[in-house]
């Protein structure tokens, strides 16, 4: 077994999953040094083919980080460290979100996608309070091939857009809202229980679990 | 205080309360006896003049009340009992419905409004999984006084006609649904951290509250 | 539709709203820079007639927006921006707070509502430990055409306050209060299973939501 | 140990708790066959001189239990059987109601603390949606030396009698309500947040717990 | 609208979905008659030509609609009514459970999944206890085009298979366990909170929800 | 009105409470300025003759606030401002404490029982994992008119307590402890569950609440 | 692979898990009917050679399931059945509860342990509210090789015993009590946060979990 | 009682506890001054003879009390003070990670257990996302006495380890995660309901709590 994993000690850095999944272990940056972020991405731009990623990863350890491991970029916004990102494939995805404060959560979303080599595009805040912005953009929206719906608050958008498109709806609540949105939960609640059939969900402010879980469809 | 209270021994009747807000108090039907309601609704119907009304109360308990405190009905679908309703007036309220499960709310909703003298419209099962089937509607909506969006599941209703309609909205979430929905709490929780600006909430399944508050509006 | 949004490309501004509801869209602050806001306020009051707001706005950020969007000024306490207030109308409210903690989010009800032309009064620091304090105000209760009602803790002030008026009545909770009180969800959940019938209840801390209840109560 | 427990093998009575606590164990009904709890309450008669008492009993079990323990008496709205009860002492106990579906819990309070020797007085159904209710009573409120507050769905009743009286206020919150009354969670929160000082809170439901509690005060 | 919409009175049918999203609206059955079903039904296989379903209806409700609308079956398990049932396509969705009381949750995944023309394998009872049941299993869940994971207690099994497959994973969280287990909560966010990265998630013993999102990917 | 209430404009003092409760209003610190505190405490001391005292007050505000009203004193610990403290009655009350981490909480129950005229004595560290430290103590306990238990975690020692004297117990849980302990909430619902009968319960680290409630029993 | 694993179609039975872990797999009743509980065990039987086990089996089901696979026996209290118990081996294990109520979940720990060949010993109805009836039992709690302790309501009694012997102690939450016993849970989080260090704990009313743990240590 | 307790004003120390549990009281830092730890660490050297240890204390608290107190050391990652560390023995717990930020966790729980004599190996890193990287372990785990599981995010690692091994499993659930990881408590309900028998669970984040665990097991 010893090719599948490289033991750096505090870590045991997955290699194979480039195999079995189609692209490599991405790096969880909170609770790790730039050191460590930094050698788990050399073991795994030398061990794999594919590209290489960090996320929730900030400003300052980012730098440290590329300046160890060369050849890589940072997005601040989407808080993600990048080597090798995949030429951009067919597969077309499209970021919709239902207001401004969505946008961080969005930008993740959009840049994993991205550094995975889907065709990304980001329509932004047409939460259903104004529902004729959403109405406007049915068209983009029906020529995804996978749609993500990021909001927050009541998270009613997802509900919309499943009921408009035909194509696999994945849903993020985000944290944004206060008193009774509970940091994201109800938004999680309310997607679960949508009304809207079809419709799947991930984790909270989890762009990047949108994102992976549109890199496996693309591959179905 | 012996004129604006009456005391029953079981309970004290606030026969002030028509002075004060317009409309005798209500009774609640469960954990009351049949006796027990009827001796309620005989002190309201003497010492006042408006329609009485007691909710949530089952065919097996309606029909001995209805025996002893002739001249009211009984509504099933709505388990309510009322005496002496208003005359309709001019004021106007919608209660639209997100799906066929939540009738037995809206029919209470719709009940004791048209028993407290409101014009009441019913436009059912426009959920936003089908958006067009609320649109469609939009005339209808924007005509009320006030509107009554009785929604389980997610509660994406009250959101989409919150940004439809300029009069005042009353969400009802409705413990239809099951798993996330959690009895209600879901809908409840999402129609409060609502995009849609100034909705107000009122209790799981309370399509009393709802006509109620509307009552209150239609004398503001 | 490129006439009812206006797309900036971060946000897409529902113009549209004034001619639905009767006010522009409010802009939400968190998460939005200075130059943000200032865009979408510029919008509102290039394309629309009526009062331009932006909520959750601290000072260090109104200071640029204002100086990039001249005419506007900025409430502190209510962290409130406002451009074009509407000429002060008809409609009298009266918002009431428990205690002297609830403060801030009544400044925020009371601003907002003062900005789309309500007629507001405040009552501070009737909480029902000392009951008699509230009574002794029932005069100007009644008065209203419509009751907010503030209260952290256990938001036993709406319903005592539910009782003694006929005018529609919206309850805030607030987050003030500790322990068991669970950041506002202990008085949210009492207010919504309040034994005063007809109340209506809006989110946590939103005094904002209460003041756009009561603007659509306004032109009902 | 032998003298201060019987063991009676599914039991292990704890004769000693008169001596250490002024009166016997009580039985908790639930869970126990008939003949266990005769077995319990004739080891308490025999090695016990105070009352014996046995709660949440229901009509079927309680028949076949004074039959083996004969001389005791069975209250059927208090779920309550009692032998041996104490004379009644000076000690003053006024029991208050916020409506008539809180009857039971306020029974079970009221007949534990007579068969403890309380002198109690019953109020019921003085909730704070109709004030002047209770404000009529402040006379008897104030001549108790402790008073139980018994109330569901927001629980404001305590609040409102923790700010009229000086004595101990102990509040019972009851399952009475639906949604977010959350089975009696919402009450039992609120009391608990009271902004009245000095509100001291049992178990939902807990009649039991209430008597006991006044009890103790009644020999502090 | 006429033509998108059925207007039933106490149901509005959006015989437009089949146009939107590739299949007819589903009835759920929960809290509809069977005349009323059968209505729906006919409805919709007058208006459309794919398949009809409805779901959660138990035998004795199944038995007056079959007899009103001929041509249908209903499987008691999966508590399913099917119409006019899709022919098997290429998709290839393997239904995984990790213990035997999933069995009526991963059922009604199947049932809807064949009747939309998903060709379905299910593997029965591999959960992580005995992770050889799994590992042996890893080809057939390998040919998998999308893989449905139905799974209660703790849901570990979602984590595992995601760990191996590189096409889509659906999770089911289900209600079975007791305690901690919290009716399918605990489940459901484990499942959201998975460390195999791209997992999706529905509602608690959803398997219709599960096989809705799995046609979606069908056509994507 | 005018003699029974103080209205400051931020805040409305009830200086009718000394003569309905034994002891004048005690001013809640958060949320108000120095100033604010200063006019609530002048206001009370000229028109009350009893202590006054406000809780929850920081050393930085409290410097301030004695400068403005002279002759108070501050405790930092129990962070607590006491202005005419009462003379020391017979009352007994006997804080007891789970462990070292519970003595804020414990420091602020006797320093407002102090103020108000309680004996108090203060017993620490005697939680359930050595239960022979608390056996030890067991004449102590005894002793007192009533006991004070302040407890976090699994907030145990209110029931080993309870069952060891007969005098009045009144738990307080606190925020000691962490994960499983939920900040609190866990030792209060452990509080209210006891199987110690007749325990009573105050707010998650409301010593003050704990103290006002021993004034009451000490004037029952 | 295939000698490791019974596939029966609706299960697939682990019998590799007696070589694995000390004991056959145990078939968890609810879900299953007596055929597939008959058809499991026959499986376990013929391919182990230990203890076979079925878990929360009532005696409706237990009755087919015996008569189809004869030599075994049910206890109705434990509602377990069991074929082939091992012998009695030297590890001894006292099951402590709380109260009577607690008896069938120690009933079921009894049980499966005894089955699995430990030595039990069981000490009934010990709970803190009278500590005497524990601390005589320190003799027979010291003598254990480990400690069951199963207690609802508060759950103190684990802290008691964790604090009295130096032996492993597991905790059993039981769902006994009411209101904020909320079902088990406060118990189960009171064990967790347990101020007695080296307690570990499972499920709300798992006996079996208890004594599979026993069992573990036993082999240590 | 006095040889049993020392009583230090402010903490009543049980120097009784190295007589019944085999390990003097282990201090909890939290909420304690550095001279509060050293006079509390200096009268368990004094009147003990096993090792010394205080949790949670952070590098700037533990300078200074080793200067108090000498022969102590202090591990930064572990938060742990220990003073006559116990020779290692026989015993053997292997500590197992899922992933790299349950690190320090894992740091705690490897730390107390060696201070207090068990032998310790350290598998980091082997989440279930890469099941083989467990699987390749198996023999280190089926090597061990003990196993303590240190997982955060679902926990699904308890399971699969606990399905492995036949020795005693002691989980460990970390608020590693974010959204519905609810900071470890979906992680603690995962493994208090997994389908793997046998495990026992102990309070989030306590690595401190299932060394002690694991100290009693290697006593029985
Ligand atoms: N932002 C993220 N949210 C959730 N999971 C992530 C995230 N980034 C990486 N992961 C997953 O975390 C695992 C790595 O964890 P670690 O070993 O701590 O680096 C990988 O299996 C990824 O699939
Ligand atoms: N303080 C507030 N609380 C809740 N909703 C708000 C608040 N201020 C503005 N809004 C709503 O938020 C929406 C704008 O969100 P955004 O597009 O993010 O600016 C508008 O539709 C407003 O109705
Ligand atoms: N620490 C405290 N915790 C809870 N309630 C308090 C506290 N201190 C004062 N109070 C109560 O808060 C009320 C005063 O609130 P306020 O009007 O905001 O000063 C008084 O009625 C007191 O009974
Ligand atoms: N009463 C019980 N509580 C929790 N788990 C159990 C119980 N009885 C058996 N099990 C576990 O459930 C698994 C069998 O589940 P199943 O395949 O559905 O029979 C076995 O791995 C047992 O360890
Ligand atoms: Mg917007
Ligand atoms: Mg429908
Ligand atoms: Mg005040
Ligand atoms: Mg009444
Ligand atoms: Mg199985
Ligand atoms: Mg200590
Ligand atoms: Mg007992
Ligand atoms: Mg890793």
């Amino acid at each position: 077994m010893s090719e599948r994993v490289v033991n750096l000690g505090f870590a045991r850095v997955d290699v194979d999953r480039e195999a079995r999944q189609g692209t490599p272990e991405v790096v969880y940056g909170p609770g790790k040094t730039a050191e460590e972020i930094a050698a788990i991405a050399s073991a795994l731009l030398a061990r794999n083919t594919g590209p290489v990623l960090a996320t929730r990863v900030e400003e300052a350890v980012a730098g440290p980080v590329l300046a160890a491991v060369p050849g890589g970029s940072h997005d601040p916004v989407a808080r993600l460290l990048v080597w090798r990102p995949a030429a951009t494939g067919s597969f077309a995805v499209t970021v919709v979100t239902a207001g401004t404060s969505d946008g961080p959560v969005a930008a993740e979303a959009a840049a994993v996608a991205r550094a995975l080599g889907l065709a990304v595009t980001v329509v932004r805040d047409v939460g259903v309070a104004g529902i004729h912005r959403l109405l406007a953009e049915t068209g983009r929206l029906r020529a995804a091939d996978a749609v993500i719906v990021v909001a927050g608050m009541e998270g009613a958008l997802a509900s919309a857009v499943g009921g408009l498109v035909a194509a696999p709806v994945i849903a993020v609540p985000t944290s944004v809202g206060y008193g009774a949105a509970l940091e994201g939960v109800t938004a999680l609640l309310a997607m679960l229980s949508s009304c809207a059939a079809g419709l799947t969900v991930v984790n909270i402010d989890s762009g990047f679990g949108a994102a992976m879980a549109a890199h496996r469809l693309a591959h179905a």
